[in-house]
C-alpha cells in the first residue's frame, strides 16, 4: 500500500492528503437542512449531513488528490450513525482510487491492538467467515504503551499489504508537554545503570523506535509500510526526525489553518519529492468559509475546496523550486 | 460519577471491576451457534454472539460488583455490528445499576478530543437538538498529546459529571519502552537551559500532571473525577505514583490474567480501601475456561464468572486483612 500510495503522489504531482473531518459548522446549510429534512435533526441527520458533504468534496477534488484521511472522532461523535457515514466514506474513497488514511489514533496492548488493527486495517475470524469491518488502506497509531501496542498493527499491516502512521511528534501547541522532554539515552527502566550520560528528547527516542519498526516491512519504492507523524509545525523537529528515520513515510498534519506554510515542509521531503505526505483538513473542506475563496459561495463549496487543493500543491511546488528540489 | 463510583464501591465491599473484552474464543459454542442460526457468520452474527454473552454474565454478577469495564477495540473488530453490541451493552449495565468505564484509550488535540469526549461522556448539537452517541460513565485517555488532548475531555466532565481515567503506567510488558525512560526535570522543551540535573521517569511525569489536572474537577468524597491508570503489574512504580497522584482514583489493570495479585494491589488503597479499582477481564468473563472452575461447565459460564468475582473479592480482602487495611 505504501507503494500505491507513492505511485499515486507520483502521478497526481501531489503529496498531499485532504483530511476530512467535517464538524457540523463546516457543513453548509443547504446541506444540513436537506439531511435534517429527511432524518430529523438526529444522529442520522448529522451523519447523513456529513456525508452528504464528503462526497461533494472528493467529486471534486479525486482527480488531484492521492489520499484523504478521515478522522475518525468526528464520525464517532455521531455514535453508530457516525460510524456508518465514516465506513461509507472510506468504501466510496477507495472505490475512487484514493489512498484511505484512516486518523484513528488507536494504541492498546497485545490482543486489543490486535483487535483495533484487525477491525480498521483486516479481518476478522466469524465462525469459519473472514469478515471485514472497516477496511481503510493505513491507520494512524499511538506509541505510549510500547511495542506491544504496535507490534499487532505491523503484524496486520504484513499480512494484509497496508501500512500505519506513528505518533510521534505532533502539530498540537502542547505536543512538547511529554514528547519533547529530554531522556537520559541507554537503557530504559528503572534498572538503567548504564554510564552514558547522553540526552534526547522523547520524540527522538520514539522516532528511533519508529525506524526500527519500518525496517521490519519495506515496500519496493525505498519506503517502509511503517510511517510516522510529523508535525508542519516543529520544523526543527522535523528535520531531526527525518534524519533518525529515513525509511519512514511521514505524514505531515499542521499545514495551513495550524500554521504550517510550504517552506516548513521542505526539509521532511527527499531529492524525489517523496518521503511526505502533507495533511490539510479545515483548509480544503471549509475553504468556502475562508474570504480567499468566498467567491465560490456556499452552494459551490466543493469547488473552492478544489481551488484550496491546487493552490496548495502550488505552494508546496513553489517551496520544492525554491530549494531546486 | 466518581461519587456514585465510591458509593458503590463501599455498598459492594469490592473495589472491581469486570472488564467485558468478548473475544470469540471466550464466548461458549452454543451461544456462538445461536447467533450464527440467526445471523449467519457474519459481523452481525459474532456482535449477537457478543451481546448474548455479556448479558449472561451481567445478569449472573451485577449485585455484586460496582462497575463494569468494557473494551471498545473488541466489540469495534465487529464494524458497526459490534459498536452496536457495544452500546447495547453499556446501556444494559447502566440500566442495572452498573457505573460503566468505556476503555476506549482515545486522545488527540483540540477539537478531536473534544468529538471523542462528546461521542463518549457528552451529547453533540445536531441543529437545534443535543444528541448522545456512546453514553459512558468514564474512559479510559491517552494523554501522549499533551494537555491539548486532555482538556477537553475534563470540560466534558466538569458539564455532564463525568470522569476519565488517563493512561500513566501500564500493565503491558513492554510498558517501560517509554513509559519508564529517565528524564531530565526541569521545564520541557528544546529550550529547557535549567540547571536541575534531576531525573524522574516519564511515568511519574504524567503522574505529576494527571495530579494537576485531578486538582482541577474534585468530587465529594475526597477524590477527583480525573483518575489513573497504573497496571498491577509493576507494584514499585505504582506505589511511588499513588504519593504522586493523591487525589486520583486509580484503575488497576493486570490483576488474574496478567499476573498481578491481591497482594500487589494493597498499596493502592487508602485506609479505607478506597482510591483504586482492580479490573480483571478474561479472569472473570472467560473463568469457566479454567480449571478451578471447569465444574460449572461451559452452559453456566456466567455461573463460574460469578464465582470468579466473589474469589476475587475474598482475594483481596485477605490481601487488605494482612496488613489491617
Amino acid at each position: 500500500m505504501i507503494d500505491k500510495l507513492i505511485e499515486k503522489i507520483q502521478k497526481t504531482g501531489a503529496p498531499i492528503v485532504v483530511g476530512l473531518d467535517p464538524t457540523m459548522k463546516f457543513v453548509p446549510e443547504h446541506i444540513q437542512k436537506a439531511a435534517f429534512a429527511e432524518k430529523g435533526e438526529t444522529l442520522e441527520g448529522a451523519a447523513e449531513a456529513v456525508w452528504l458533504f464528503n462526497k461533494g468534496i472528493i467529486d471534486k477534488t479525486y482527480d488531484l488528490i492521492p489520499a484523504v484521511k478521515p478522522q475518525i472522532a468526528m464520525y464517532e461523535q455521531f455514535g453508530i450513525p457516525g460510524l456508518r457515514a465514516f465506513q461509507k466514506t472510506v468504501d466510496y474513497c477507495r472505490e475512487k482510487g484514493l489512498v484511505v488514511i484512516g486518523d484513528i489514533k488507536r494504541g492498546d496492548i497485545g490482543s486489543t491492538s490486535a483487535a483495533y488493527a484487525s477491525a480498521h486495517l483486516g479481518r476478522v475470524q466469524v465462525g469459519s467467515s473472514l469478515c471485514a469491518a472497516f477496511d481503510e488502506d493505513f491507520v494512524t497509531v499511538n506509541p505510549y504503551l510500547g511495542s506491544d501496542g504496535v507490534q499487532p498493527f505491523i503484524d496486520v499491516c504484513r499480512e494484509e499489504k497496508k501500512g500505519i502512521f506513528i505518533l510521534v511528534k505532533t502539530s498540537n501547541p502542547s505536543s512538547g508537554e511529554f514528547q519533547d522532554r529530554q531522556v537520559r539515552t541507554g537503557s530504559a527502566g528503572e534498572d538503567a545503570g548504564g554510564t552514558d550520560s547522553g540526552e534526547k528528547p522523547l520524540y527522538e527516542i520514539v522516532g528511533e523506535k519508529v525506524a526500527e519498526w519500518s525496517s521490519q516491512l519495506m515496500g519496493e519504492k525505498g519506503y517502509s509500510y511503517i510511517g510516522a507523524v510529523v508535525g508542519a509545525t516543529y520544523p526543527e523537529q522535523g528535520r531531526a526526525l527525518r534524519r533518525v528515520m529515513p525509511k519512514s513515510f511521514i505524514l505531515v498534519p499542521g499545514y495551513g489553518a495550524q500554521g504550517g506554510t510550504g517552506k516548513d515542509l521542505i526539509h521532511f521531503f527527499d531529492d524525489n519529492r517523496l518521503g511526505a505526505i502533507v495533511n490539510s483538513s479545515r483548509g480544503i473542506i471549509a475553504a468556502y468559509q475562508n474570504e480567499k475563496y468566498s467567491r465560490f459561495g456556499t452552494y459551490n463549496y466543493a469547488d473552492a475546496s478544489r481551488q484550496a487543493v491546487i493552490d496548495m500543491i502550488t505552494d508546496i511546488d513553489q517551496a520544492f523550486a525554491s530549494v531546486g528540489k
